[in-house]
């Protein structure tokens, strides 16, 4: 019978693991260095160590261990490779593969923001939901959906990949991915900065803003102190964000939303903003949908990994 | 052994009746009126009749009968429920088992437009892939999502929904949903007829159209033959409709769109327009998805509803 797992979230400077029961109990969580020099060719061996030192260390049985569920910050297809490797800087390709002759435990991966969506739909902000789409609001803006349990990876990895839809025309300079007016643009924490400097930049209006850094942190906070100006940054942020999770609610119609990332500790009151144009703009069988913060941090990602197995 | 099935597309009209074997081939198919009166409460019993007297008459074995696949003109939940039966102006619920009860066979059932999708996917435009998104460019603007060969229902049967993906500000006229700016509202044959009269109101730059009708036919007509202004029109339907499959491929990657309805009946041309528009907005990963006309024109869905039960 299988009792435990692995969950392992690979990213660019740390590799969180974790160690999981079979019902989801995170029973112990640690981290290793990821090591990108050389194609990143040491950090699956790196991997496959720690598990064995954790297996040695607890004396666990490997026939009770389901597998090893990866989290990886790129796409991954359905068959565990990675179609672009060149966006990991690594050499690998047959990820799962790979894993598996190193380790001899069945892998399953995930891109990591994919996988960070399994993760809250399993122990998190969308707990007892199926249909969920989790956006992650960072430096950039990350997607996952799950449908029915299960991640839409889509045919090039690309599934989920919600930061960047159009949403604007009003843009001159290009996103990181080379289109101009992704929502990546204006609704990451990047996003928000951009948007609160162009507002401040437009007229006099006075605003706590004026003296002091400018960020997605400073802009909630004034919000939350009734700074008139930027309310005005947050409904144009909600604005955005809110139309483009409505035309992602028209083409897979989730039970719930999940705001995660840095900008989501600005808590309840970033759902307002969000809420009240997503509402609007809406189509009516989804207008009720539900908003609802992450819960699991950091850790949604070992989570959603661990989940991959189960 | 499973050798039948039958495939029933329930229309506002008539109802589109196919007899399959397992394999996908149409084996003979016919049409009953949809008796719509008192909230269509004869429509189930006459189905269920319909397929007993095939039964009878071809001599076929009940245990042969794989089962009976259902399309439905309405959002159909996961548990075969229609939850607003208003939409049908129907009284049934619980199709699903009302059909079973009536013919004790298995059923199963779906929206029509995400079973001409599924049908389009197995037999159609879409035929070799798992991931395909239809879209159904008719007197309105229908979608359907099937990710992993399976149909993307969503929580509120509201899955595919694209024609309601809001592409403008720039309207001032309510969609029939009761939003303003919806896809359908410019990409739909009734859209497009609105395009064209705005453009040709606008100033007075000489068109085949201002002689005669006009309407999506003879628009993507005028454009065959060169005319610059309806060429604009195509432009800007292209636009609007490239754009928004480029945020439909950021949200579930699909292998291929399939472009049907009687707006497709202009053929490759249409695709191009759609097709250029796409590329320059979608993700990079997906901007090579391709793009291919639907096949199976009307019988989409009895080819979809059939491949439910299969």
């Amino acid at each position: 019978m299988k009792k435990y797992c692995f969950g392992i979230d690979i990213g660019g400077t740390t590799v969180k693991c974790g160690l999981f029961d079979v019902k989801g109990e995170l029973l112990e969580k640690w981290e290793i260095p990821t090591r990108t020099e050389n194609n990143g060719s040491a950090i699956l061996p790196d991997v496959a160590d720690t598990i064995g030192d954790k297996i040695r260390e607890r004396s666990l049985d490997r026939d009770e261990i389901a597998g090893i569920g990866l989290g990886v910050p790129g796409p991954v297809n359905e068959d565990g490779e990675i179609p672009g490797a060149v966006n990991l800087h690594w050499g690998y390709v047959h990820l799962v593969d790979q894993m598996e002759r190193l380790t001899g435990l069945e892998v399953k991966a995930g891109n990591d923001a994919n996988v960070a969506a399994l993760g809250e739909m399993w122990k998190g902000g969308g707990a007892g939901c199926h249909n969920v789409v989790m956006v992650t609001l960072g430096t950039g803006v990350g997607g996952g959906i799950i449908n029915n349990g299960q991640i839409v990876t889509g045919t090039n990895g690309a599934g989920g990949e919600i930061g960047h839809i159009h949403v604007t025309d009003s843009l001159t300079t290009p996103c990181n991915c080379g289109n101009t007016g992704c929502l990546e643009q204006v609704a990451s924490a990047t996003g928000i900065t951009f948007l609160a400097n162009r507002r401040l930049a437009a007229d006099d209006k006075p605003s706590v803003l004026r003296s002091g850094e400018v960020s997605a942190k400073t802009v909630f906070d004034a919000v939350k102190a009734g700074d008139e100006l930027a309310i005005e940054v947050a409904e144009e942020f909600g604005k955005y964000l809110g139309a483009a999770l409505a035309n992602v609610a028209g083409v897979v119609d989730p039970e719930v939303f999940v705001i995660g990332g840095g900008v989501s500790k600005a808590g309840e009151i970033l759902l307002d903003f969000i809420k009240k144009n997503y509402r609007k703009y809406a189509f009516m069988a989804c207008k009720d949908t539900a908003f609802a913060l992450a819960e699991l941090g950091n850790d949604a990602g070992i989570y959603g990994a661990a989940k991959l197995v189960l």
